[in-house]
């Protein structure tokens, strides 16, 4: 098999490590498998060079940011080439230009247009493993760029697409997704294969392994993502792939908790149009992101809206939305919720699913706050107190900790 | 002027030292020059990531090495940038391969073949100062070298040449070079001005300040390079610099010396062709680099020979010479001298300047044990414990205390 291999921060955070990482990589070549490997900078290192950076001035010229830490990615690329040479193993480091990484020019947050992958395919023929600094590309220009937030597995996905690979391994330090999480609820359960839509919507099981942006991507260009951990790098992880009509007789997959939203309710203004456009439209100049909104029918002619910011951001949304004190009746802010949510792809063809949610809650005595359903989601607002005893009722209520049938 | 500024590792060697340097630039710019600015990597960063390379082998690869060790000098690059942006000076920080410096591909040890400086000229266009990674480039196929010791020097000359600075000044921890180690001879004092040729004879006094490729570059270029201190930046160094009419009525510039040659001395071997060709070639096949060699007339059909060889390749002589212990009446080896040189491009038009050197170690009955002799150079080799004694008195006997007429 043609597999790309992604290892994190955490995976190649010391020399001894990294060395673990190019056992690990030897052991795959032995089993034949032809092997390009993505590696992010040493734990710590990214946010050193930032460190350094600011050093100067609280807000440092981009270009010159990308120049500077994308050297943290050069220098593990190098060295675990270095580890699988000294190991008898042909390899051969590449940095995010010489891999054909072409991106836009949006420093440090730059999207990757295009792969040149003509060398990589070159090296790969000459029965080399390919190691390629992650997070990293150059734009039209020649300037070295970087990707974000969770550029390196963007980089090993694309680079999958762009070779063709069959599938794409993210070696992390837990060892796969979750029904929901087990400091939460011991009995979660390793999910094996999960659907890339439901992932994106588990975000919240998802972000500390993957971002959704790389999950998005493995989508398009259709490429099988495993979730698995370098320390135990040959037991199964999680497989992200695209739907099967086997998936959909699991009617829900996992149960998520997002702790970082607030409530915003307005009661009692005008119901008529241009309001929402109105409230939204101002959170949006001052970039406050809005997760659920809900707006019930009109009553009287005066209408009742309800929706969620980040925590950080209830106070700025406060000063933003200050004149409703008088244009409604009454608006009131809350950051003591939390968001659970119920994915899982089954919900298509299975019907009742939500009852099954309400009624989980309402038999512990848990008040939701606010519901919105998406195709594969239901995701309920309920007091922050009861946020745990929520996702363990509904771990129970949809039989997760039992193996799939 | 347009101006090629080099700082080394020391003057780099933390965030204040950087900054340090960005005040330096600034205070140049505020005085109308033009610069390019070529950086070496922080202090101990190059030797901290070899270490890291050689925790898997001994002999990493040197592709990868260079890709590894290359990425000292673009941090430092993108931080100097970022100083003197953050202080309102308009800057970029370029790589070796963006300040296009192409190289052969000797791998660790590159040489410079070619700079296409239309880069680095259309930055300075736009009144920004360059920032350069020194000590790197890139090879035909686009991979990347380093240039071996002293090779952000190198850099900063063949910039220099590349862009037709009108000088390249090299910061360094020291103010400049002295007639000879102020350790040794408290009167020693600051050369102004010293032509390449008589720089590359006293290597042994700048080879802390300066490798001779770097002056050998700048003579070939006919760059002048001035030597001075980072930590004062606006004090005059000295200027290394073609030859002049009036160089010339300084008869001696300074007074070198060399505590790594050892002895070996043949005596009595056949006088005949093919001695001296089968000595050195044994020792040129063994890398053992000869320095001095004295021989004499032969007389009785014998002949004695005597050279001088590194410290640490003096056992290595022992073996690969041993079979002329039957060959020769005598052969000895004697680590425990120092060479002591004499430098001046006025020798060639001043009688009578060796007298004054044989004079001044006899009258403090010093012993000469092997004297050589180029058109600028004197060359002694006296017993180790009288070495210190005899730059003392080459110093006081040429009067290089006192400032040149």
């Amino acid at each position: 098999m043609l597999i790309v291999q992604k290892f994190g921060g955490t995976s190649v955070g010391n020399l001894e490590r990294i060395k673990n990482v190019a056992n690990i990589v030897k052991s795959y070549r032995e089993k034949g498998d032809d092997l390009v490997v993505v590696v992010s900078a040493m734990a710590g290192e990214t946010n050193k060079l930032l460190e350094y950076a600011h050093y100067f001035t609280p807000v440092p010229p981009q270009r010159e940011v990308d120049l500077l830490v994308s050297s943290g990615e050069r220098i593990t690329s190098a060295l675990l080439s270095i580890a699988l040479q000294s190991m008898g193993v042909p390899a051969i480091a590449l940095t995010g230009r010489q891999a054909g990484i072409k991106t836009t020019s949006d420093f440090t947050k730059a999207r990757i247009k295009e792969i040149e992958s003509e060398k990589i395919k070159k090296h790969l023929n000459e029965g080399k493993v390919v190691i390629i600094a992650g997070f990293q590309g150059i734009n039209e220009n020649g300037e070295v760029t970087t990707l974000g937030r969770g550029g390196s597995d963007l980089t090993a996905v694309a680079i999958a697409g762009a070779i063709g690979a069959d599938k794409c391994q993210i070696f992390t330090d837990v060892d796969g997704i979750y029904t929901t999480d087990p400091r939460i609820e011991p009995n979660a359960r390793k999910i094996e294969v999960i659907s890339y839509d439901e992932m994106l919507e588990l975000a919240s099981l998802g972000a500390k392994v993957m971002q959704s942006r790389s999950v998005e991507l493995g989508k398009k260009l259709n490429i099988p993502i495993e979730v698995k951990s370098s320390f135990e790098p040959f037991k199964t992880g999680t497989l992200i792939t695209k739907e099967s009509k086997d998936m959909e007789r699991i009617v829900v997959s996992g149960v998520a908790i997002d702790r970082d939203q607030a409530r915003v309710s307005i009661f009692g203004v005008d119901d008529k149009p241009g309001i929402s456009a109105d409230i939204f439209g101002r959170l949006a100049a001052n970039n406050i992101n809005v997760d659920m909104i809900v707006q019930n029918v009109g009553h009287d002619g005066k209408a009742n809206l309800t929706f969620t910011v980040p925590k950080n951001e209830l106070e700025l949304a406060r000063v933003v939305l200050e004149d409703y004190n008088e244009k409604a009746s009454e608006i009131s802010f809350d950051p003591k919720i939390v968001k659970v949510s119920v994915v899982g792809i089954g919900m298509r063809s299975h019907s009742g699913v939500a009852a099954i949610a309400f009624k989980a809650l309402a038999d512990r005595g848990i008040n939701i706050l606010m519901i919105t359903t998406s195709e594969i989601k239901i995701s309920m607002v309920v007091d922050e107190d009861k946020g745990e005893e929520a996702v363990r009722a509904l771990h129970q209520a949809y039989g997760l900790e039992k193996a799939s049938a």
